[in-house]
């Protein structure tokens, strides 16, 4: 199986703490490393978790609060002492370059390599990455200031053929990847023999999201629906309700409530305020309403298994 | 004794390691809180130590390099959080307050405190920050940028009197502060009892030296005489004494030589190179020639004794 991962290096909010980082994760699609926010102390955790910093070249950031992207300069001129020369991309709000470039030409002139900034529009659901194994997508969410949450969707890969058919039905090399692609194969005699008993069928392609700063948004549900592992925050419990409405976070039950109704396989819960020295009553409470829910902590490892081919 | 201590929050270097967190320390003077250098993390670090947030407003950046200042935005935005309504002042070099100004814009616009910046030139010794009871001066070092050491040097306190002598030769409450401060006292009948004989010599006043980063710099002996502590960098053992010249930083054994000529009381050593894993090599070596080292590490505080009087 294809490794797709989640890394949690952070998930905390914006108070620091002794038990959180701020936030900051990493996606590891098939060894390659997509980094989604980069709070304070980013790069401290990337060294912990042995993932290997030259095979991150792309940092997705949901918003512009420092708890999101504090670690960037930091993580930048640690790439710059470590001899990198791959361009390193970096997709969030367009205000980011401009408060980045002042910052990355004083700290990190004559670097061997370049940032590049791709700006997205946080209003609607747009594709801002794409390569041969995944895409990714913005989602549109509700904070204080412009924020999106990211969709991780692996592409669908090709069946697997069945070698003792091959050696049976003598196929040749070159029919093999139409074959994987769905086709059938016609034999020299004209019988067509179906796609399906030449194949085992790949796994169905895996998604992940994360949604985090944002209120409840039910109309997100369509962009969720029958999503692998979701991430959403749970920056409060039930008990601050009318709190995280004020501050535009959500509840452990509401991160719940949306893991539900887009019939999620995983829930992951994040994004702690400060306040609660112990988690678990915003685990429990988002149990009661979708019990595979996960609590993130820092250097936890969820790893995103295909759901079985129906 | 008045409360005089280092705090280290961080003692690494540019690398980041699983070990060390990159440049900060608070000097804890009466509890009077100074921090001096912030890298990333310092913030976290700070809260691990218990050490009261509200009592720090003086923070002094030795240089512009990253591992010594990209943690003051996120220190400053939880300066926010926190209610903070004190000015806070940071001593540095002036190209900081053209840096840091867009960032506490964008990110701690309309927060209830000021953050005033006071530039300093490196090139000379100069007091920077000056209250009843200490004095900050820059201490010149040489860097590949502009860089700074600072010696924190405690005032006079006055003498104690001893309570039995004020009853004894009743003296007047208004005449205490000038015996208190070296005076003699004469009774109405004109016999002169001397200040020696109506007190107990107070602590003669503690000197803190931070120098990093740098390379050795035998000119500055004169200024750090009878130190009381001196950090000073050790980057390097004597197996890199090369790269340490090449790179404007010193070796272990060159920090003991400083604190040796100086007649420090004790040296603390830090600012360790991510290429030891074990740091007690650079301990080994420093205490060959300066028995009274000390190896920087987290979380370690180390207090300032004063000297027996002579």
């Amino acid at each position: 199986m294809e490794k797709f991962e989640v890394h949690i290096l952070g998930c905390g909010s914006a108070l620091p703490t002794t038990r959180h980082f701020p936030t900051s994760q990493i996606v590891n699609i098939r060894e390659k490393l997509f980094m989604i926010d980069c709070g304070e102390g980013a790069q401290m955790q990337l060294r912990r978790s042995r993932l290997k910093f030259s095979r991150l070249n792309h940092i997705f950031i949901s918003h512009l609060h420092g708890d999101h992207c504090f670690g960037l300069i930091g993580l930048i001129s640690t790439f710059a002492l470590l001899g990198r020369t791959a361009t390193l991309h970096i997709y969030a709000h367009k205000e980011l370059e401009e408060l980045m470039r002042p910052w990355l030409n004083y700290f990190c002139h004559g670097i061997d390599f370049s940032v590049e900034f791709h700006a997205f529009d946080s209003k609607k659901s747009e594709i801002i990455y794409d390569d041969r194994s995944v895409t990714v997508s913005t989602i549109p969410l509700k904070h204080r200031v412009p924020c999106c949450g990211f969709l991780f969707a692996e592409k669908q890969t090709p069946d697997h053929i069945i070698r003792d058919m091959i050696d049976f039905y003598q196929i040749p090399t070159y029919e093999l990847n139409r074959i994987k692609n769905g086709g059938d194969f016609t034999t020299p005699e004209g019988n067509i023999i179906p796609h399906s008993r030449l194949t085992t069928p790949s796994n169905p392609p895996r998604k992940y999201a994360y949604c985090s700063d944002t209120i409840y948004l039910p109309e997100n549900k369509p962009l969720l629906q029958g999503i692998d592992l979701l991430f959403h925050e749970a920056t409060f419990g039930g008990d601050n309700e009318a709190r995280a409405k004020e501050t535009f976070h959500s509840t452990a039950k509401q991160a719940a409530t949306m893991a539900k109704e887009t019939e999620a396989k995983q829930l992951l819960i994040g994004h702690f305020s400060a306040r609660y020295e112990d988690e678990n009553i915003l685990l429990k409470e988002a149990k009661s309403i979708f019990p595979n829910t996960l609590l993130a902590k820092e250097n936890l490892c969820v790893e995103i298994k295909p759901s079985p081919r129906h």
